[in-house]
This record gives C-alpha cells, sequence and structure tokens, in this order.
C-alpha cells in the first residue's frame, strides 16, 4: 500500500498529479459522472466513483470501480478513498440539499458537524465550499473539473452552424447581467431574455423546469414575443467555487430551447459541463438554434 | 357639455379634483377593477370603465357605465373621455403586453405611435410610463391608485392573527433584496426566501405560477426546507412608477402561499393592491399564516 498525504495542501501550493493517479469522483444524479469517468480514463488516470445513495444512478455508477456513500460519512468516504489510493476528489452529478431527515451521519461526520451545520443555512455555494474545507481536512484534495477533464467543458465561440443575432447578443448581455446582479444571492444560474425582456429567472426549479415555463407561458399567450427571439443563458455565479455545482447542457437542454421557442443559447465558455458535445451540436443544428460559449471576458 | 381642459397639467401643478369628477378606469382583467370602481364610487366620484377588449371581464366591466377599447385606440379613449367629462384616468387590471398583431390602431394613435415603438422594446415599466406620457399629451391625467381609492392598498403592519418568527423577519428582507437587485432590469416583483434560501424568483410568470411551482419541487423533494417555513414576498419594482402595475393579492394568493407550504407573505405596505381585505385575512388566518405590510423604510 503506497503511502498517502494525509495533510491538507499548502494553500498555492502547486502538485504534479502522477498520470495513474486515481481520482475519486463524488457522484449525484445525471449521466454526467460517465462522461467525466470516462474523459479521466481516456487521460491515463483510474475514475473511482462514489455513487451518493439517493441520487447517483447505479448504470452510471457500476461501470466502473466504485462504493456507495450516504450523505453524512465523511468517514467512511476517507477510509475507502484511501483505501482506494485517491488523493484527489471531484464532485459531478446533480446533489440537491438533502432534506435533514435522510441525512447518515457516521462518527467522523459527527465530529465535523458543527462546521458544516454553519455552512448548511447559506445557500449552495457555501454548503459546498463549508463541505469542500471539512474534506481537506480529511486529507482529499477537491479539484475541480477543469483540472482533469476539460474537454467536458463548452470551448468558447459559435459551436454549431447557426451564430446569435446582434439583437440576440444584446439579449445575451442582458441576461449575463440580471445572472450577476443575483450572484450575491447564491442564485441564479440562468436566465431567459427576449428582445430585451427578462422572461425568466432560474432559482430552485433547474433549467428544463424553467424552459417548459417559457413554453407554457407562450401557449398562455403570456409570452407574446415572436418564436425565434429570445435567449437562454447559463453561466455560474459571479465568485462561485469552479469546483461545485456548474452549469450543464445536454441533448435535452437543446430541445428545450427549441420547444421554448427561443433563437438559441449561450453559455459560460470553459465552466459549464457538456457531454456528449457532437450530439449537442448536431441537435442544436437539427432545431435551428444558435449554441455559444461565451468568454468571461464579456461579462460586465 | 362641460367645457373640459385638454391641456396637460403643469408638471408639480397640484389640482383639486371635485368630488363629482368622473374617473376613467382603463381596465384590464381580474376582478380588481370592480373593487377600484366601487371604492371610488363610496368616496363620490363617478368610475366610467374602458374595457380592455380580449383583457378585461364584461361581468366586472358591465356592472358601471363602461365602454370597449382595444389596444391602439387612443384617439376612441380621448373621445369618449372627453364626451364622459374625464380628466383623469387610471389603470388597473391585468394586461399584458400584446402581440403586435392583435394591436388595432386608429389615425390619432399612428400619429402617436413612433413615440410609443420606443417604448415598445423596454420592460413593461418603460412602455407603461410612455404611453402615459402619451396620454397626457391627449388631455387625461393619468393617476395613482393611492390618490382616488387608498383603501385598496395594503396597509403597514401585521393584519392578521399571526406574526413572522425572526427568521421569516430575515427571509423578508432578504427577498426585499433580490426584488431590488434586478429592478433596474424592470423585472421581479416577488421573491420566495426559506431559511435564507432564494427558491424562486417572478419574472413573467406571475405569482401565482411561482407559488405552484414552490408546492411541486416541495413534492419533487427540490425544495426541502421543511413545511412552515419561508416567506412570499410582493414588492414593486424600486423606482416603479406607482400609478402602473401595482402587486396584487386576493384570497387565492393566500390560500397558494398556504398550498406552498411557506409560513407566510409580506408585501409592500401601500403599493400592494388587496381588494377584499377582510376576507384575504380570514384566509390568511384559516391558514395559519402571517400577512404582513412592509413599510418602505425597512427596505434597503
Amino acid at each position: 500500500m503506497r503511502t498517502v498525504k494525509m495533510q491538507p495542501e499548502e494553500p498555492g501550493m502547486a502538485r504534479a498529479s502522477p498520470a495513474g493517479d486515481p481520482v475519486a469522483l463524488i457522484c449525484g444524479g445525471g449521466s454526467f459522472p460517465g462522461a467525466v469517468a470516462e474523459a479521466i480514463a481516456r487521460r491515463g488516470r483510474r475514475p473511482v466513483m462514489f455513487g451518493v445513495k439517493g441520487w447517483a444512478d447505479p448504470k452510471v455508477i457500476e461501470r466502473y470501480a466504485h462504493h456507495w456513500i450516504a450523505i453524512g460519512q465523511a468517514g467512511r468516504l476517507f477510509r475507502l478513498a484511501r483505501a482506494e489510493h485517491c488523493r484527489e476528489a471531484l464532485f459531478i452529478g446533480t446533489l440537491l440539499r438533502p432534506p435533514l431527515s435522510q441525512i447518515r451521519l457516521d462518527w467522523q461526520t459527527l465530529r465535523l458537524m458543527p462546521r458544516v451545520i454553519r455552512f448548511f443555512r447559506g445557500g449552495d455555494d457555501q454548503l459546498l465550499s463549508g463541505v469542500a474545507s471539512v474534506l481537506e481536512q480529511g486529507g482529499l484534495r477537491i479539484i475541480g473539473l477543469h483540472e482533469v477533464a476539460p474537454e467536458i467543458l463548452v470551448p468558447e465561440g459559435v459551436l454549431g452552424r447557426y451564430r446569435p443575432s446582434a439583437r440576440d447578443s444584446a439579449d445575451i448581455a442582458r441576461a449575463l447581467d440580471v445572472i450577476a446582479a443575483l450572484g450575491r444571492f447564491d442564485v441564479g444560474q440562468a436566465a431567459v431574455v427576449a428582445d430585451n425582456n427578462v422572461l425568466a429567472v432560474e432559482a430552485a426549479e433547474g433549467t428544463d423546469n424553467v424552459l417548459a415555463r417559457i413554453a407554457e407561458l407562450r401557449r398562455g399567450a403570456r409570452v407574446t414575443t415572436p418564436p425565434g427571439v429570445g435567449v437562454l443563458v447559463k453561466a455560474p455565479k459571479p465568485g462561485q467555487d469552479q469546483r461545485f455545482d456548474l452549469p450543464a447542457i445536454g441533448p435535452r437542454t437543446i430541445e428545450n430551447v427549441a420547444r421554448a421557442g427561443l433563437a438559441g443559447l449561450a453559455v459560460a465558455a470553459g465552466s459549464t459541463i457538456i457531454a456528449e458535445i457532437a450530439e449537442v451540436i448536431a441537435a442544436a443544428d437539427r432545431a435551428k438554434i444558435f449554441l455559444v460559449g461565451v468568454s468571461a471576458d464579456t461579462r460586465r
């Protein structure tokens, strides 16, 4: 068994990850954990899945070396990660704030609880950063997707055949401003703007829900901008810890944008997860909507 | 026929409204136009309803002296208002941004169109302020509800039997901050905050839709704060022209707040419409939720 350094990294201290070093993937729901595991394996590192019970999809998790953990089992996670020689861990997939009744605490977590509880009352960002600092105390460095699988992130520029018009670009800028204005409330990874009107702001409901709402408001004539006008913009909150809860898009996002009658979607380049990028681009082209990665520089 | 002054008022010039002076009510949908007409009549002025075709409810409009107008018929409105001796007009009821195809223009409106079109691309506030300035040029002074029927507006303080807890008060303050942060985007008359988490921000969908969403997210375990925690806050956007589009609550709002599992609702005192106040308070007491009018002073 290799010796594993269990002390937290010095801040700012760069550390090389040997090519063969395994990575612990703490996996929530959805298919993204599988896409990330594949990308990590392609780069010659071994993914070890830690599926969160109740959230992670067994079909996704069980294709790789894996363990199941419950929220609150930090001790178990440390033990298993150590046995698997993982020094780095990555959060990936949907992991919603759990109801307290579903949390199963182990002794080590209980010892850490006073710190975690403090974070629980903030927004998701605060909670996750808190959890990360607790895990790092236990010797697991929490890394970001850009460090191990940057190809899973949306690149900058126009990705498909269609491009945003000048009006679309103005709508994109306004939606980014809305997201920025809400950043300090730890809310709002997405907004819909059509011809300068803010039609929707995402909070707890998720992007699919936002798009379904636009489609429905359109049917009920509460949204009266003509089809083909308007954009969905997804971006992390300003100052968001890039290791957690990055916005994600997939083929279904494209379908829903089209169904909502929008011209296209813009996402933050370098910090939006896109699995199956070729399929997503093909879907956008078929739906005749644009898909563009906007750089952080274009954000005011 | 009385001589009617058709020149716009000098800005800042106070003008007494003789008790008997009729008031033109430009009526959108919902039941509020009826409640306002009643309050105006109780104060000894004659309400004249101008129902907007496609929006106003004939059952509400036809209980009073009334005319029907289409959006875009400013000339017809001026003519009829003059014949009815109305020098003051009030906008009341739901009036959503109409699809261009539904607008019927008369000649006088066509002459005014270049000015109106400029306003059309802004948010609702800009559009309405634009329409108001156009109507004032035609000799109709646009007044606010507080000038003719202040009893239709929510007063300050706790209105029912239940009071907000300290946590509720903190949630109310946070929701008011969210609404304030979105004001410059001409969006967001309501937000839901539960235990410091922003669960929903209203844009084009309307408050009933927001509350239904919270109830549904709760059923799907995407909202995990326990029932009885969280507040709905409604307030005009900061700097909003108080003559238009004030937030409104009724017994249905109370039912929906209760169904969403929230502790209560807070609304901006003096600028939130409440028809049937006794019924609304009784409904809040029955549902064991608080209802409070918060003063502008408590807003940061």
